[in-house]
């Protein structure tokens, strides 16, 4: 099983974090192949950053389908945002993970209701969006930010206040687990875990298990309608190359 | 008042259309900018059309923003799936409409239920998702599709079909409204109302008004959270401008 | 573009209130014609009270479609609890609009989520009614009542009152925009919405606007099933005119 | 334990079946008052017709509250719309049934999916719209019409029609049980039921049992909020009284 | 009418309680048959319990079926869990009742909305799920656990304590009325309901109404699909009684 | 990793069915424990099989624990009803799944929407109650059954029939995907999977490959509230262990 990680932002640094989570839970036989986004913005952090990241996640993903010596099994996309998941689901044929997707999947099978800790609360209003569109509405008690930006997440004085917010949370609204709502905060879950007493989930690891999971079952994206390879188009201009063809993943 | 019409796609032809609509309905004060998308896909008819439609989106909004000689009052977004909508919002100061979003809307308004007649069915996922995300679900009976491309729309035949498709679709839905679900059925609108004896709704000609409506009453989107300029940040590569950075729409 | 405007309680102070609005925010080939009740309550603060106001209502339609030189292009119910709009909708050809409503339209238009700042804590159920009805359930983050009644709200202390109401909802509801709950403050959006730096909207103004719209889109409430011409009947009593005929607004 | 039950339209006629049978469900310490509104529409088959009767259904309670030798325990109101049922529950003490809320209800406790067969298919918005606000969206599987006009509804021809009706339901839908959707299908429930092998469930009987536990629970409509005894106010005009002050029903 | 009220636990004052308001309720035609489960929990406050009280409720509602001299008409489980409500549903033929179930019917027609009053905060998850299942996620304004085990309701400080708890809620939600959450508070509810001035509601009271509503409404439980008679089965082991067929109740 | 497996109901040949699925999909470092429920029904297809499989599958569970050399990483109750679910998180400290869960986890992964093809059709309601408490009401299609019984699943014609009623299926709903809705059906889904071309997900499969992506992220049932340990409780009689304490799981 070869699982592809993309980092939909273009800060090394997170994708580093990323691959480190990613291959501390990847089983035995699993290969994780850690990329980040080739161009784009260098944090996710609004709807503009959303938005120009995700030509970028399909560059990694479709370079990712055509250099590739083996194929991937399976694609995770290492955004709480989720960005581009429904266009990944169409140009690929394994299965397509986000990780708010995923963490919040996770969250509901350990634990009745879960919260989610977010960075800027700017971000709130698209995950509960996600929490609508994955089914979550009942069992997601709340999305709270920290308030700390994306690429400041990475410090003792970030990790305390995450802590504090998860604390505050979880007395606010009764819930049993935390989820935790940006990529960036991949290396707090186990800590938070311990301190907490509670599953404090970290999308990334919830992301790439269960991408092996599905992958290791044979289960791929349904072909069917919706997420069929897009139709032929010419796509011209900065966005992806300029003025070729884009087809049929050949 | 002057609103911005943008066309997602780069079909002049399609944006010619649109133009043609926005005119005739916009009010005496009111101008009508209709741009085509600079760069992207030709037509819509995928998630991964849409996302590589976006940037083409902001780009127009943007270079509309820093060029114009008087301030824009107002955003469409001509296409169904409302593509780059609450981005736009964050780069922009007057209201933002899509056209599934007014199309909807009107709708409701006009009619308990309706039905939303779009093109191919792999469009009618995010169709459902935009009528969940809008608040529609009980208004809307039913999402259908004529199985006509986007490019292939402009024909004696597609008009037959699509009003054949309507005609069905009341039937069978109960409904008491039909909303077309593409930019590039604006000219159907009027000559199906009359056949099928009901509102049938474009969505150009409903954000039009809709959008002059919030505009002339000094509605803006607002500014307090989520829809706040979108925080600086470099942006590399080719989705956007190469390696430039991007601030509050200065 | 004829509009006329339904005060749906018997206060001619508030009639000239909500004219005053409907005259600012009308374009220029828009007629304001304002109207009283001809029979009601004073104000309307109950259910009680909604539903007595509900045939001076209709009367109030009846007599204008019927006295008018020139036919009403579309109607707007200008009480926060929107009484008789199903039934308006029967009897008139073009459309029909609730302040509630266009105020909850609007106000998703330009805000992800938005609070309702109402008069009596009695009207909240009611107006959470509507909000579902409307399908707002997930756009709408709170109603709140500020205890003024209908007839005490135009003064310096009412509307710094609401004004103070106003900023604790938005504190502790975290939304984006306001949405004034009675035809009585209809004075105060503006006012409100500099203070607070967000939109706070008022439904009269709304509904004036989307009424424009909607009726230059030559769109007209759908007459196929529910809001066709109501079946003749015999209507006795003084809740109507005594003993007469209604039939299909002939 | 004395039960108002009010026929919310003027025919005489229905009002008997209704009393029939209220009395033959009563229990042996229950006297039924049937009453027959004093004004309105001789039928209730539209929004208009519902608006009308709402003040002849107030006039009804209201009278029979201040001429009762014996304090009324429970009022039904006899018309599947519910018609003025929010503002009875506010003029009165003891609970307030309406037959379409009744129905449901019961139909809930003995099914796990219910259909409900209406008379006109005008009539199913307004009937979707009650299913909701009961809480009933998952427990109802549908409503239709089957096209009879109320006042048509008591001949064979009308019962072997709505027969039909039900069964076509049940096979469409799958569901348990039917609920009639009018008062004037009061004496067709308990051979339906036989015929069809369901519960076929009469709001009329639903409603007056169910108001019978209530009352002689001691429950009475919680006075707390939106309930309480309506602000006096002054109401002009025909819709009530002329002229008169209209006070807490002292 | 014979109403089998089952207590799902196994102690004995418990029944007693349930059993004299049951009594005190029951209308003059009504015997009460006062059940405690053969085996079982002594208490029900958790899941765990709820599993292993379900045998124990069947047991008892099969073993009244065989040995009545008369036949039990409707049958009342006693716990606000609602343990082996459905499958109750399949073994009997006259209507079975949940205290939760009535008591949230019975709430949601005296109030707009109602908040319940439970005993450990491990039971509201469960709660929760019931409210929705019922359909009154819009009438249950929140559920509260006073913090008391099952069998230490009894006492003046545990009445005090609830009275609090309830005061609180009242005060939080807004709510209009209380359904208390365990049928060990069955002897609560009409001082509550004195001193807080709303209606309070016992599930038992409630649910032995509205059994005595349907079963002499003739209303039974529809077996038409799921709660037909379950096919005959062989059952092996203590859960039932050992190595013995089970049948259609023959 | 060790992965204890419930069969639910007594039959031999179906554990051993459902064995072979789990050591299929297993990973290289997971060991399949499974087991056959020491007592209650020969099959489930009621509510009263479901309540009487609870017991032995919490005596299945318990016994596990207590017996294990190692202890259990994570337990799969292996009936589509997912009997026992909540009780089973209660008393064990590994995360428990249900095969209806996980199948729709799974599903809602790689496919916008499923159908779910389930045996006898008076399991639908139980189904649906499944679909709506995971969160999948909107994912979710719709619900059918092929009407074969559990144990007589395993035939050719059987195999042919559910085929028959997939395809149907699809077609009707334009669903993406189908969860099989038995554990009987386990070794259908790969060939099913091939003649349809899209994802057929059989939930033992799915629920072994979660449960092993859970243990082995080291994600447990969080015991904060509602799945804490159950309080110490007397439980008499046949439903357990006769006349003995129940404690915490020592």
């Amino acid at each position: 099983v070869i699982i592809s990680v993309i980092n939909p932002n273009t800060s090394r640094a997170m994708t580093a974090a990323i691959e480190q989570t990613a291959r501390e839970v990847a089983g035995p036989g699993t290969s994780i192949v850690a990329v980040t986004c080739p161009f784009g913005p260098a944090s996710i952090e609004s709807h503009h950053d959303h938005a120009l990241a995700v030509p970028g996640v399909l560059a990694a993903i479709s370079s990712g389908i055509s250099s590739a010596a083996h194929p991937v099994s399976a694609t995770v996309i290492a955004c709480f945002g989720d960005p581009g998941l429904d266009a990944a689901r169409e140009i690929t044929e394994g299965p397509v993970l986000g990780i708010a997707e995923a963490g919040m999947h996770a969250a509901s099978l350990v634990a009745r209701t879960f919260s989610i800790v977010t960075t800027l609360s700017r971000t709130i209003g698209h995950t509960r969006e996600l929490v609508h569109r994955y089914g979550f509405a009942r069992a997601c008690a709340g999305v709270y930010a920290c308030g700390i930006p994306v690429l400041e997440l990475d410090s003792l004085e970030a990790a305390a206040l995450i802590g504090e917010t998860c604390r505050e949370t979880l007395d606010r609204d009764g819930s049993d687990a935390i989820v935790l709502g940006c990529a960036g905060m991949t290396n707090l879950a186990s800590s938070l875990s311990a301190d907490l007493g509670i599953p404090v989930i970290d999308g990334v690891a919830a992301a790439v298990k269960l991408a092996e999971a599905l992958a290791s079952l044979g289960l791929r994206t349904s072909k069917r309608s919706e997420y069929a390879p897009p139709p032929p188009k010419e796509v011209t201009g900065p966005a992806w190359r300029p003025n070729v063809h884009y087809g049929h993943m050949e």
